[in-house]
């Protein structure tokens, strides 16, 4: 018996704050950044990067919190677990997931690393290149998943970024044991290719075990997981293996898959792509909260298009217009 | 004899971190905050208000520093000088203020208190209603001012907000005497209402003393200072004490006098007021970066209008466009 949810999702992930300043494209070739990728860096190496950075704003970031702000912006009740540093940008992180409505009681972690946090070069053409100092955030220890909170959530939602530290690694499949006994669904962003290069033997494990229930993939990330340089092939090899299936492929659109049923949708228009930060991100959150409500597979994109395309025009991760009502009045 | 300047303009001011959250009017009522003012508040206080606040972002402020950065984005030589505490926020700040092109070797201050920061609540009128808590900022001490450097700059450029602490206050007299020592020009952004009901003593005696050379008001400071609700009244009151004036008008333009003349220039359109903070002080970047290079008081004033409408089309108090080439088409 499956006892009622307290939380419609809880989400782990990563507790890092973006530092996003534009440039120009010849910054990109100058620092050797692999450009529109995700880079892990030790903090001596940040500090190099910042220095070279222009002016920079600063707001919550990371890949699971980020679809858990958007998910808890279109109504839905949420509680998120992730370390912090006890340090002024732990603060900044904390307080901006909690004034989203966001439960979350994850414990700083004293001490040295600070709080990570990830610095994004945004080109004139939208793409964001991203270099992540984890900090406090690699540590994430088992002892910090609350199971009750984990078990009190009908969708537990994880990022594959958290396979690359350690520690987190460890606890990732601690958590989702707990969430199966509860007899919760299991939610997967694989987050980027060279993460999948790097752990991908784990994903296609946890997949082919049947310990995800909704997997995320941009066409790359499928590409990498399925070996299938072919969207359809990729879509083909994967559709059987997991209940739910969404593959993004940015402005070409998405596709989801479940249940023998295929949904295709479009991009959302956008005036002016101003920074792709959180746009997969916040694709996960529009789709994840149609289905959560038991919407069709073609609602569910349609929002997930409707919240991408609402991040990609501002600057930051995180929505900042009402995408609820935006929502609403797009998919009724 | 004077000798060449090294610096356009060197700035003295607060050295502080804004943290923007867009709310509802009503939020301003129920925190019971000073509607479009400036509310100097404690660390207590501040962690109140930020409790309530919503989702933040993090970037670099202060009066005078946003002028400046204003000022070297418009291609001026500038230095900057104001105290951080030796923390996160503080290290935020230095790198902004530096990645603008700006000087800035003012010592973090180590200990308590941290780094000062301003609570911005903007209604969705665009008006912003800051709290601010000064943390660091306001000791810095005489033995900060690096004489030198003020000796330096063609202009020193000081904010009324410095008065309010007692350290700073004490330390702004011997920066003007070391400025008119060195036949060096004063700058006075009179900064806020408030401040010139708390100060306006000592603001009166210094333009009576001929220690300030150009002045910055609005007109509702306009009106603080010298007593006349009219606004021409105002303009009259003052313009034989101070050799250059400039009096901003939010959307109904500005006017400025000078050696007997008179300049007014209509605010530049704006498509839609997203955050006013900063618009008084890029008004005053734009203008002065007209004024150092001898322009015509209209042109001066066009430059201010085009840098104002700019930085009030987006959230955050310093350029994000490149204000340059607007200025470059617009004026020429």
């Amino acid at each position: 018996m499956t006892s009622p949810a307290k939380y419609d999702v809880v989400a782990i992930g990563n507790a890092v704050v973006d530092v996003i300043a534009s440039c120009e494209d010849t910054l990109i070739d100058e620092l050797q950044l692999n450009r529109g990728g995700m880079t892990l860096i030790d903090e001596a190496h940040a500090d190099t990067l910042y220095a070279a950075m222009g002016p920079a704003r600063e707001v919550s970031g990371g890949s699971a919190a980020n679809t858990l702000a958007g998910l808890a912006t279109l109504g839905l009740d949420c509680a998120f677990i992730g370390q912090v540093a006890d340090d002024q940008l732990g603060a900044v992180f904390a307080h901006d997931i909690k004034a989203t409505g966001i439960d979350y009681t994850t414990a700083p972690r004293p001490g040295e690393p600070s709080t990570g946090r990830v610095l994004i070069f945004v080109t004139p053409d939208g793409e964001r290149t991203m270099n992540t100092f984890l900090g406090a955030s690699q540590y994430l220890p088992k002892a910090a998943l609350d199971e009750d909170l984990i078990a009190s959530g009908a969708v537990l939602y994880l990022e594959g970024y958290l396979w690359d530290p350690e520690e987190p690694r460890a606890a990732m499949r601690r958590a989702i044991e707990v969430a199966r006994a509860a007899g919760r669904k299991v939610a997967f962003t694989a987050s980027e290719s060279f993460v999948i290069e790097r752990h991908g033997d784990d994903f296609r494990e946890m997949i082919s075990n049947g310990l995800i229930d909704i997997l995320f993939v941009n066409e790359h990330e499928l590409a990498t997981l399925t070996g299938e340089a072919d969207f359809e092939a990729g879509i083909a090899a994967l559709a059987g293996n997991v209940p739910v299936l969404v593959a993004t492929r940015s402005a070409n659109g998405a596709v989801a898959l479940a249940n023998g049923e295929r949904a295709d949708v479009p991009a959302e228009p956008v005036a002016k792509v101003v920074d792709t930060t959180g746009a997969g991100d916040q694709f996960a959150a529009g789709f994840l909260s149609g289905h959560v409500r038991g919407e069709s597979l073609e609602r569910c994109l349609k929002r997930g298009a409707i919240t991408a395309a609402e991040v990609i025009s501002h600057y930051g991760p995180r929505p900042e217009a009402d995408v609820k009502k935006l929502v609403a009045e797009k998919v009724g």
